[in-house]
This record gives C-alpha cells, sequence and structure tokens, in this order.
C-alpha cells in the first residue's frame, strides 16, 4: 500500500500531481506573499500545531525556510538532524519517525539521502508527511518554488521552453521540474554530460510538455526561455570527477548569458557555487535572475504546502 | 547541603519520592494526555517561561519530549548540547549552569554522563533543575514514563512482579524503574549477564517491593507481568564485551515472547536495537507491546513534572 | 559605500558611536531588566519579528543570551551555525546573508572570526545587522554589557580607571571596551605581555577617556577602579604559546586581588578559565565579582540593542 499523489495529507513529489493542485498551491503561496515576508500575520493559521524537521541529511537552508514559513504561521517546530541524532545509535528511519509522531507532532518534514524515505515513512504513519528532498527522487517544495517563480514572470506555462544544466541524473531538483514544467505544459531540455544526462529523464515528462536531451549548451541556449543552473555537488562527486572544464562546457558564463533571448530568465535552487556553474554577475543581473525570488517564493510556497498538509481533517 | 527529593522545585530522581508524590505526578500526566497530544490548548500554563536543556550529553529523543512538552505548555526553549558549547571550551559544568541561570531562564533541563551533576547544579542554583538522565545514575521522567504506562494497563502496581533485562548496572533507567516500581509497590526481578548485574541492586529497593536478581531470563518469563528491555548500548561498551550470544541469552525474541503471560505486556525506553535485545514482532505487537505508549506518555509526564516544578512559588 | 556608525538600523561596533547613543541604550536596558528575567511581560515588543543568528563561528554563550532576548520580545528566531550550513557547501558569506535575508527574516545578529564581516553584510542587504562579534574587531554588545555593569556600580565613569587584562591584540571584547570606556569618559590601562599588547592601541581612545599600556600587572594594582580579565583562548594560541607562567604573571589571583582597592571590581566576560587567568575565589567574590551580573545584563543590553534596531522605520 502507498500513499496516492493526491493525497492531500502529504506532499511526497510533484509526480503525479494534478495540474489543478499545482494551481492551487501556486495561488495559494501567491496570496502568502505579505504574511511570508511579515507584512501581515497569518499566526492563527497553525497556532498550536508541532511541526518536526526530520532532516536525515542537513540542508540549514531549506530547513530554515520550513522553520520560517511554520513560525509565520504560528506552528511550532523542533529540528532533528542526522548528527547526534537517534539515527546515529542505530535506529531505523522508521522508528525515527513513529517515535517523533508519538510525540503528538502534526507534520514530518522529511529530509533524507535515501530516495523513497518520505513515502516509506507516510504509510507508516498517520500524520502528515512533507519532502523536503530524497536522494535522487524529488524535492517537490523546490519545484513548486520554480514553477511560482516563472509563472510571476510568464502568467502561462504553454509554448514556453525552459532548460536545466548539470548533474540532471543525480538531481531531485531536476526530477521535480521535469513533472512540474511539463504537467503545466512547458517544454523541457536537460543539458549535461553524457554521463550525467540520461535518455531515459524523456520518458518521465507529464502532461503536455515535452522533454529531450542535449549535451551542447551553447546550441539550445537561443532557443530558451528560462535556464535553471543545477548545482555541482562537491558533496557528492570526488573531484577528479568533475572536471576541471565544466565551466567551459556547462557554466553558465556572462558570454553565454548573452547569447540567451533578452527576455530568458535565470534560476538556481543554490547554494550556487560561483564562477562554476554560474558566473557572479549572471547571478546577480537585477532583472533576470530570479534567484533571490525563488528564496523568497520558497517560504510562501512552504506555508501553502503545510496550511493544505495540515487543514483540519 | 543537598537538595530534598521532596523539594518540588527540581526533580533529581525518584529515590526517596514518596509514593503520594508519585501518585500526583502520574495525576497530572493522565489530566494532561489530550494537551500533550495537541488536542487541547495548555499554553497558557506556562507562558514567558523560558527553559534550557542544557544537554552535555545528547539525546535528541529525550531532548524533543521535553522540548514538545514545553511547546504544549506555552513555554520557550533553549537548547545547549556538548558539541560547539562552552563546555568545549573547558568551562566548568557549573559555570555553565551558572551562566544559563543567570540569563534569567526558569528551568534547567540536564542531562549528562556524570552521576550526580544534576544534584551539584540544584545545589548551586537558585532556578529549578530536572534531570534528564545523569550517568548511571537516574533517569526519573523515564521512570514516571514507565510507571504512567503500566498503571495504564493495571490500575494498581501491588502484587505485580517486573522484569528488567540488560545491561542493569549501566542503566539509569533500571535505576529509576527499582525506585519507582517498588515504592508502588511492584517487585522487580533484575536480569543479565552476572558481571552487568550486580546483587547489590536488591538492596536498593524502596517501599513495599521487593528486588531480586536473575541471570536466566527464561527461568522468570512465565513469573512476570511485564518486561522491560534494556537498550544495548554500544556507545558504553567495545564491541567484543558484548558477547555475540547476547540476543540468544537475553534477547527478547519471539520464541520467549510466547512463554510469557497472555497477558504481559512489553516495555523499552529507546531506540531499539531490533533484532538484539527485542525481536521487531514483538516490539510491534500492537496489543502487548507499550513501546510506542511510552513515548507519548513521554510528553504528558514531562509537561507534569514542568509544571509542577515551575509553579509560582 | 559603508554603513555610519550612527544608522540606529544596525550596531556592528562601539566606535564612533557618540555617547549620547550609548547613554540611551544604557538606559534602555536598565528599564528592560524586568522583562529580562521574566518578572514582567515585554512580548508584544517585537511578536511577529523573525531573528535569524547566523553564526560563523559558533558561541553557544552569546547566541543563547540573543535568543533569550528576543523570546522576551516576543520575536521568532532561526539559527545557523557554520556545522552542517550552507557555508560548509563553500557558499559565500554575502550570498548566505542575502539568502537568509530573502527569507523574510528583520534582522541577522552575526559572528564571524572575519573581521569586518558584519559591515560588509550591512552594505548588502536591507535588514537589520547586528554584530554579535568579528574576528579582533569588534563586540559591541559585549562593550556595552560592561559599561552597564560598571555603571549600576558608579553612576558615573569620569576619572574612573579601567584596567583591562590579558591578549589585547586578539580580542575584540577590549577593542569594544576601550572604544565604550573612552567614549564615556574613563581612562583605561591595558596590560599583557609585550607580544600581545601593542602601543598602537593608545591611539584607538575616543573622547575624554584616555589609553596606556603596561606589561606590570602589580604596578596597576593599586590605581585602578575596575579590573576586566579577559579570557586565555587555548583555542586561537598553540600551547606554547601561552607561557606556564601566563597566571604568574597576568592572573587575578587571590594575592593580586587583595592588592587592589577595597571598591574595585572585577569583569570578565566568560567563559571562564578558573585557575588561569583568575582565581575561583576573586571569580566567586559576592560583593566584588560583577561576572554573573555581566551574563544577566546580557539579555536586557541585547533586547534594548534588538528594539533599537528593529523599531520600524
Amino acid at each position: 500500500m502507498s500513499v496516492a499523489a493526491t493525497d492531500r495529507r502529504h506532499l511526497l513529489g510533484l509526480e503525479g500531481l494534478p495540474r489543478g493542485e499545482i494551481l492551487s498551491l501556486l495561488e495559494a503561496a501567491e496570496g502568502l506573499q505579505d504574511a511570508a515576508s511579515g507584512r501581515s500575520d497569518a499566526r492563527d493559521r497553525l497556532a498550536g500545531r508541532v511541526i518536526a524537521n526530520l532532516f536525515f541529511e542537513d540542508s540549514t537552508r531549506t530547513r530554515n525556510s520550513f522553520n520560517i514559513a511554520a513560525i509565520r504561521l504560528g506552528a511550532d517546530t523542533i529540528d532533528l538532524t542526522g548528527r547526534g541524532s537517534s539515527v546515529s545509535k542505530g535506529e531505523s528511519v522508521l522508528d525515527t519517525a513513529l517515535t517523533i509522531e508519538a510525540m503528538g507532532v502534526d507534520a514530518l518534514v522529511v529530509r533524507s539521502s535515501d530516495a523513497g524515505a518520505p513515502a516509506m515513512i507516510a504509510d507508516a504513519v498517520e500524520c502528515s508527511v512533507i519532502n523536503a528532498g530524497d536522494g535522487c527522487h524529488e524535492h517537490p517544495t523546490q519545484g513548486l518554488i520554480d514553477l511560482l517563480s516563472l509563472q510571476q514572470r510568464w502568467k502561462d506555462f504553454s509554448g514556453r521552453r525552459i532548460g536545466i544544466v548539470g548533474d540532471i541524473a543525480a538531481s531531485r531538483v531536476a526530477r521535480s521540474n521535469v513533472h512540474g514544467f511539463t504537467t503545466m505544459g512547458a517544454d523541457v531540455v536537460l543539458v549535461g554530460p553524457p554521463t550525467l544526462t540520461p535518455a531515459s529523464f524523456e520518458k518521465i515528462a507529464a502532461g503536455p510538455g515535452r522533454v529531450t536531451v542535449s549535451h551542447d549548451l551553447d546550441a539550445i541556449l537561443p532557443e530558451i526561455d528560462a535556464i535553471m543552473m543545477l548545482r555541482v555537488q562537491f558533496e557528492r562527486h570526488s573531484p577528479g570527477a568533475i572536471a576541471d572544464d565544466y565551466r567551459a562546457r556547462y557554466g553558465l558564463t556572462r558570454e553565454r548569458f548573452s547569447q540567451l533571448r533578452s527576455d530568458a530568465v535565470v534560476l538556481h535552487p543554490g547554494p550556487m557555487n560561483r564562477g562554476l556553474e554560474i558566473d557572479a554577475e549572471v547571478a546577480d543581473d537585477p532583472q533576470r535572475s530570479l534567484i533571490l525570488r525563488q528564496v523568497a517564493n520558497g517560504v510562501a510556497v512552504r506555508m501553502a504546502v503545510l496550511t493544505r498538509c495540515l487543514s483540519r481533517r
């Protein structure tokens, strides 16, 4: 028995999430912008609820974005990170999740290096489970953030073409993006070294959008409306595995930026390696870089997701 | 000058705590069950109070249980753990405690690998001190949790016989259990390898209950009403010290479980080593395993303790 | 473009802060004493505001003092420490700060081993930046704490003479103290080994107070009204660099304490190395040691600073 993508108690991935559900989450996030930045007060929404961050793999950025989202909704949070936690005493992931649920928490925000861990937990618990990134599988809130950031610019995804550049095979962001973008009607072109950009990704497109694979970044620059630069994950690769010429072949340099359409926008899920996958001038472009916009949208999107999953049933 | 067990400002151990005090804490915890799980709101009880977790030895599980208890009572918390704290700069335990008290906190929840550290701190400070586990000495809130979990099943402890199995000598849980169970009138049989189960424990019984020591788990299975399986502490023993045959001799296997009385219940303070001191099927028995019940009771018990210790004097 | 010392949105150092500003902060801190200790409720002051502790170098003591200050004012906090944070993934300090600001936080409390990091961040962000210690530069809230602790004893700084003893060159506390004490009209004598007590410090005096340098602690004891003992920073020096005779030459032993004027007071920013730079009997003197008073003042001072910086503009 596994949890359906449409079970509103959880958010495990964008795969299988219908267009209407995505639109509803984006609309909710848009409506929460003021509350996300503290310009209005939404602290009665989840007052008295307790949300546990269960981060078997730490991520300060994502964890704090969820924490601020919870704070802005009036919920309380507890943090469990891999280091120094029961996990390091050999307790199983499932026992840890069941234990934290038994303490009376309303939602588990789960980050894990194991693909499928949040789904496995959701099968076992009664409370809400939100996937905050699981291995090479999905990072659905990041996918929604990227959708919201582009929708604020475009209004509509149909006819749009989005490039995603980097280590596609290892990227949960790429996978959530592909599901999200194609469900909304955009086409996606995946760009990276052959070993990191499997052709099998062409088959995971959902809905009307199509997915193609390319190994030539320069060739696709003039054809795309947005480019998502993935982070080079030094943590996951030995230094030798990332060739010295990565920037030369796949970096979004100032020169490549000038080959994009004049209204094409740039995204990056962060944290950035400036000067490697993206040049500083590109990252900081005041009109066309959406990178800080993505971060700001992160809080609103996570507020929308928490509100959806924690509505009294 | 040392703090009396009956000083309601602190909870340092179950040794010396009168039966009436224990009953009153269990009754308070029972009354806080709804608030512990968020079904009712008790956030006005300790609103504006600040509780510091002073964990010289980390324990995610206990710390978060205390944190949720504080949250449910409306208190705020700060976490100080050994790693990266002033402790690692060579400051003494007492200076750290005095410093945190001087910041205006209302209670210190202290965890330490040194037996007696919480009592030493309680002697020096004006604020409340709650022992969250000190070396091989006591873990009084865990003792209360186990009492509550059994009382919910039995109503009365007199005439009951409880087995505690494992590394008794090193176990603060066993020590608090012995004090609590015997004060409430139950008999206790301690079971473990001879080197880890000192006969001197027979002398620490309080009140009407008696304590005996056994090295033969199979022999006592048919005689007991409850069995508490202690965690094998890999952190404290070199691998060789735990013989490979631990499970064969002292594990609560499925076979041994079938030798218990049909209404005997199973407890474990967690985190479990499934397949070592306890088999998975036993741990997950829906009727007779109280393990997740213990976790849930943990929040209510700690709410009762915090409320007692922090009542305006 | 750099931030002016008088920009009330930030607190980057005491250098350049006018006497009137300092007096106003000390007065505000004095007025917040009851709220700091929980005897009165000021939680409406910053309700709904979010403050991020951005500690590239951890300090449990300072971080928790800021956290309690925020709690007492009703603000929420998030903690980002160097370990396990985005920083360790190679993200720049500035990108981390911009990212956290983009999440909608109202203030960044910054601790860094790099002198100037808070000022660099303040140049780049719109939200408030408070320096919680940067390298060998400044630790302005500690400077204000020491001023408040002395003002509570003296009422007035003019004609007072204060000794600061230890590794002056590496001490951000000493630097903030020199700016603060001299601005308020006190004279300062810096005492330490020649290599650690540069004569150049004599030139940084502000306002009416004068700064002199000495290498002979015994000679100045009868002349001073207060003595600030700096912590020997084992973290920063190799063991050999701190000569075994440090205590003999520069420790505030019981014997030296008896050479002070009978009303001279003792300060230490903590955490202390008892028996090294200060004897236990001196640190614990109930009348003349202000050390726990400094800690208690820490919360009130940080509440005053947060309130000043976060006033709606």
